[in-house]
């Protein structure tokens, strides 16, 4: 039986994970969620899990919630709340493996102390490694600890390194579906809509997310998330588009073999894979090979994709830039959905912020939320100087 | 330093293996060789690599042989002849690893005795699987020596099979270029010439072997081999027809994760895997990721091609079957070559071969020769039948 912690349970990874746990009764136990503010979600889980510890986002959120567990005759069940809430949850003694899926920097702490609390750690929270990767791989190889990641491309990555070792490993190749723009002239990018951006073609995921599908930022991430996962720089790590998304990402090795992993396009399956890491077992997400078609893939047009070019220059450079880059980039993507800037404005935004940053390694994850706050700053900052902009110009 | 024989050193594999010890002089040597009838490429390579021992199929060819290295001042290299110089080629106690090579039922016993006498081996030649697969393979777990597959598809398997553990594979998917017959009406089988049928898409290989990849029983013959080589039931085998050959097969995993090999279309490339197994080297091999385009899919069409489903009937019945089979075809495709039957007799023949061979698993290398000898008779005599019916039409 494995015991779990969920941090971001009433998300979608969160959701998915609690419905793994389900289709094995006998193999997981619940016990321990870390939500945010929706109460409702979180009241029916906890009534469903009966985990020993819950956590909410707000303290006001907490007392509902343990007043309607006493209602319920279910006032065992302990509620805290806020980021001290989160780390109990993620280092919750009774708990084996950590799924770590807040999303943004909120989640950092919860899941830097769960590794340090020598847990085994699920990853689909994208900031951890590209803000604070450096921080939460060296604690984990200190603790012996497998970091088992949550997210279709890098969980593809990691059954396709089963079949070398590490130093045997010639080039990652992560798999993009290239998003909505894949086709369309850069010279349209000023006029594109947060319609048209968030009209993602394969998955269906939270907004922010969509927008950095569409600037490939999104994969920008994942190079980094992916040589700090497995400790490869960043000229080991290169960009496939693959419009079907079928394969999810692909290694190849020196001796010029490559392998490569698809499936159905479900994050149940990387959550399972991590959950059972080194095992595999039986699951009821079959991709039917018999129906297997066309594979199409093209390189990506970094030009045209300036954030992805962004992403390689900060991890290339190091440190408190790829904090900077998150930063700028949560806070441009949104300044985009505001209406505030055009879709080719996010690059410059981010460029200008991560200009402006030390490449200083942070030394502690105080130091990542420090240059995380300072970024965000500096890239409203840049949102203002061009929203007075196109203001003067109307 | 790994010590190699070959046996068939001037064949197709075998120069490649070759090639392969060239390229990685302080890693390999080259101890023992085996070969045909080709005196002047034997002269060759034992000028060139200097082995201690050298067999050839005939005994006059053993002693021009001898002569020539005398008069080169090389009388120090033994030259033995024949099956039984084979197999001492196969069990020279100074080799580690023995490439079995040798095309057809010739080489079965030399490559047994490598396995009984605790070498590893790698195996290209197909009748030690197809015919002898249950002997051999148990042979080798007897010896608690791997088995490694120098052919793409099977080659392939092996790598994506590192992704878990073997019960944990749900099925194996054998890709198939579809030989030049993929898109031919089946109304027009009766016609095919040899020369439309020597016309292989993807890869430059042997009239036999070109002939079995345009009637797909060499995919039949595969899959039987995958049957025996990662002791599966036939029902766990599948084939895809993937026209470009750029993946070489796949393995789908129970958890529904599918890995996927592939490379350039260059036999070094499995050879260098099997024989610096389980480490990977650095090779100038390399598949141009970059440059990849379009991957095509399509099920196999069994009415189409007979030869599939009696490959698969054939493994499923067991023992005896699989020699008439491997014998019946290579008899039919030798009358195709020799204009004596059509194309869409092929599987006729082989069907009727089949059909009267007992399903008993023969109990020793001797027993399938005798199986393979009296399958061969009554497949001449078959041909012999429809070329008395061709000429009494005409």
């Amino acid at each position: 039986m494995k015991r779990i912690a969920i941090l971001g349970s009433t998300g979608s990874i969160g959701c998915s994970t609690l419905r793994v746990a389900e289709a094995y009764p006998d193999r997981f136990e619940v016990v321990a969620l870390a939500a945010g503010n929706n109460l409702n979600m979180v009241f029916e889980q906890v009534k469903q899990w009966q985990p020993r510890l819950v956590s909410m986002a707000k303290e006001e959120d907490a007392e509902k919630l343990r007043s309607l567990l006493r209602q319920r005759g279910m006032s065992a069940i302990e509620v805290v709340f806020g980021a001290a809430g989160a780390v109990k949850v993620a280092t919750c003694p009774e708990v084996d493996f950590v799924v770590s899926a807040i999303v943004g920097v909120a989640g950092l702490e919860a899941t830097y102390e769960a590794v340090r609390a020598g847990k085994i750690l699920g990853l689909a929270n994208k900031e951890c490694l590209v803000a604070a990767g450096d921080l939460i791989t060296a604690e984990a190889r200190r603790q012996g600890k497998p970091l088992l990641p949550i997210d279709s491309e890098h969980n593809a990555v990691h059954q396709c390194l089963r079949g070398g070792r590490m130093e045997e490993v010639e080039r990652i190749w992560l798999t993009a579906s290239g998003g909505p723009f894949l086709n369309k002239p850069q010279s349209e990018f000023g006029s594109i809509t947060v319609e048209q951006a968030l009209n993602h073609p394969t998955w269906k995921m939270g907004k922010r997310i969509t927008i950095d599908s569409a600037t490939l930022m999104n994969k920008g991430f994942e190079v980094i998330e992916a040589c700090r996962l497995f400790h490869v720089p960043p000229a080991k790590v290169e960009v496939m588009v693959h419009p079907q998304s079928t394969i999810h990402s692909m290694v190849e090795f020196v001796d010029g073999s490559i392998l490569a992993q698809f499936s159905v396009t479900d994050m149940r399956l990387p959550i399972l894979y991590a959950l059972t890491y080194p095992e595999r077992i039986e699951s009821d997400m079959r991709f039917s090979v018999s129906d297997l078609r066309h594979l199409d893939f093209c390189p990506p047009d970094v030009n045209k994709f300036p954030c992805l070019r962004l992403a390689y220059e900060a991890v290339a450079a190091g440190g408190g830039k790829t904090v900077a880059l998150n930063a700028a980039d949560e806070v441009a993507v949104a300044a985009f959905l505001d209406g505030k800037i055009t879709f080719d404005e996010i690059p410059n935004i981010i460029e200008a912020v991560v200009a402006r940053t030390s490449s200083q390694p942070p030394e502690s994850i105080g130091t990542v939320l420090k240059v995380d706050s300072e970024s965000r700053q500096a890239a409203r900052e840049e949102v203002q100087k061009r929203k007075r902009r196109v203001t003067s110009f109307a």
